[in-house]
């Protein structure tokens, strides 16, 4: 640490932006990980670019008007949190498929709007930083995190600070590629992991499972639905549907395994789940445990920690707000 | 860094000190990287832990003594490489199967004897750490090793720091589990990588393929050794023997399958390979960087250099030498 740099005072305030693919979420960050004030709207990306980068600006102003005036000048910095890949020394939001966003240099135009200075990270960075910081990771030093949403990746923390790795790129743990998975990932390569470890991956076992002529209530599902979803699986799984638990208890062994690759090298103390398949809880967190506990040595698999996230939708608004801090005092 | 403590002068002098199970190397390393002044010993751990650690100061002390009486008041501090589980906080060695030590606190036990500061760390992480400040790391950040040799170990090396990981236990990348490898394991686990990608690896594969009566000329050399080593196999495989080819061509894939597991997921800018068994050359390395790069995104395989390490036996010294610099700097 700079120790020219001049120290925070412990009442300076941080905001947290998280900026999805349809809505903006924003809140104002206490010293103690609270969230003081919040703030929303709709992403609508449609509107292009700049329309959208305002916004942000509007919501994060929304934010601050809602605290009393005293507070309001306490405000030390914004950290905003983007899908895809981004460069977070020089604010760019480099590829966001969802927001259609390339080489946006976001960081500089939110700071030109706002006065404050602005912050940018990968929203999966930011989610496990915030529960580094603040949630299930916050008494270790080696905090690897996984999001098992719409996809699956990584982020890696250490000693409180976000593993970019070369271009930034580290945490597609999503795409190590298995020889014994069979499906096409939306990146063009075959048998990648969040084909299977990914709310769609839990889908379209689901399906495979309706179209191999499998006796499970997801077949009867589909026919009222049109369509499955992860939620339907971890639904029928709570029903005892011993299908929809074999699909979630082969999604945990898949991510065992892949981590079991990881561990030895990396050696975190804990691994972090969420996202929204890790609500399917123990069906997937202990077949994932076991799997990754018998192929670890004993001096990785007697200390490794494997927790679900504490902070849930919160923990990306808290990460980012962090993300502004450690910036601001480093 | 911190900014309070006396910046080094151009001038210190760091030693770096190998310690295995057989001999003891020692070196003064100048600010350039280049080794000034070199000596070394039998290690003879059957004389016990005091007899060898009155060794390895009686090595360094040579290796003083051989420098102009000008220099040698400008030794800043040493660094010493040992096999094993390491506290390089503390200064104890954990665990050294070779040498048959456990807990033995020896940066104190040197600079007891010395006088000098004495940082001790794991001995990969020091050749790696070699490798990344001079060697075939050097213009990058985010630098991953691997010592191929009687087993198979990792390190990495982020912006000029060792990553320890939890425990300092990082860089068990021989003990990660697959099942297709058939073989038991020093470690009790059966499947581990290891098994394969290692001289032992090499030299099991190649007593496998003679007593499974393949038509090599690997068979011979048995008979009139008694036994087979791995550089056996590379002699076989320069001589055109096929099954040698083979073999050598299966650890590469069995390296490059592993590390397609950890790449996405740490993003290093460079995978530096060395150790005894690396010699092979390209033989080993061709299919390994073919089926790595097979296993990647693009916008990995694209970025990603495999290279073979550059300063050979010094590494580890230079290695040492630049650790207790980097201690006595920060």
């Amino acid at each position: 640490m700079d120790k020219e740099k001049e120290q925070p005072t412990v009442d300076q305030l941080f905001i947290g932006v998280d900026v999805g693919g349809t809505n903006i979420e924003c809140g104002v960050v206490a010293p103690n990980g609270k969230i003081i004030s919040r703030s929303y709207c709709a992403t609508l990306v449609q509107d292009g670019v700049d329309a959208v980068i305002d916004r942000i600006a509007d919501t994060i102003n929304e934010a601050i008007a809602a605290l009393p005036v005293s507070e309001r000048r306490q405000i030390a910095g914004v950290g905003v949190g983007i899908p895809g890949m981004v460069d977070p020394v020089n604010g760019i939001s480099l590829n966001a498929v969802n927001l259609g966003w390339r080489n946006v240099p976001l960081a500089a135009k939110l700071t030109e709007r706002l006065h404050i200075p602005v912050k940018i990270e990968n929203d999966v960075n930011s989610y496990v930083y915030g529960e580094a910081v603040y949630g299930a990771g916050r008494q270790f030093n080696y905090v690897l995190g996984l999001t098992i949403g719409t996809g699956l990746a990584s982020a890696f923390i250490i000693n409180g600070e976000v593993f970019g790795g070369a271009g930034h790129l580290a945490g597609e743990i999503g795409h190590i590629p298995f020889d014994d998975i069979p499906y096409v990932c939306n990146c063009g390569q075959t048998g990648c992991l969040e084909t299977i470890v990914s709310a769609t991956g839990i889908a379209r076992q689901a399906a495979d499972a309706v179209s191999n002529g499998m006796d499970t209530m997801l077949a009867r599902l589909l026919e009222q639905q049109g369509s499955l979803t992860a939620r339907d699986v971890s639904i029928a799984h709570e029903a005892g549907d011993r299908i929809a638990t074999a699909i979630l208890n082969r999604t945990g062994i898949m991510l065992g395994r892949a981590l079991a690759a990881i561990v030895p090298t990396l050696s975190p103390d804990v691994i972090i789940i969420g996202g929204g398949a890790a609500q399917a809880g123990e069906a997937l967190i202990a077949p994932l445990t076991s799997e990754l506990r018998s192929r670890l040595l004993p001096i990785f698999a007697e200390r490794l920690q494997v927790r679900t996230g504490e902070l849930g939708s919160n923990a990306g608004i808290i990460g980012n707000a962090m993300i502004a801090k450690f910036s601001a005092n480093n």
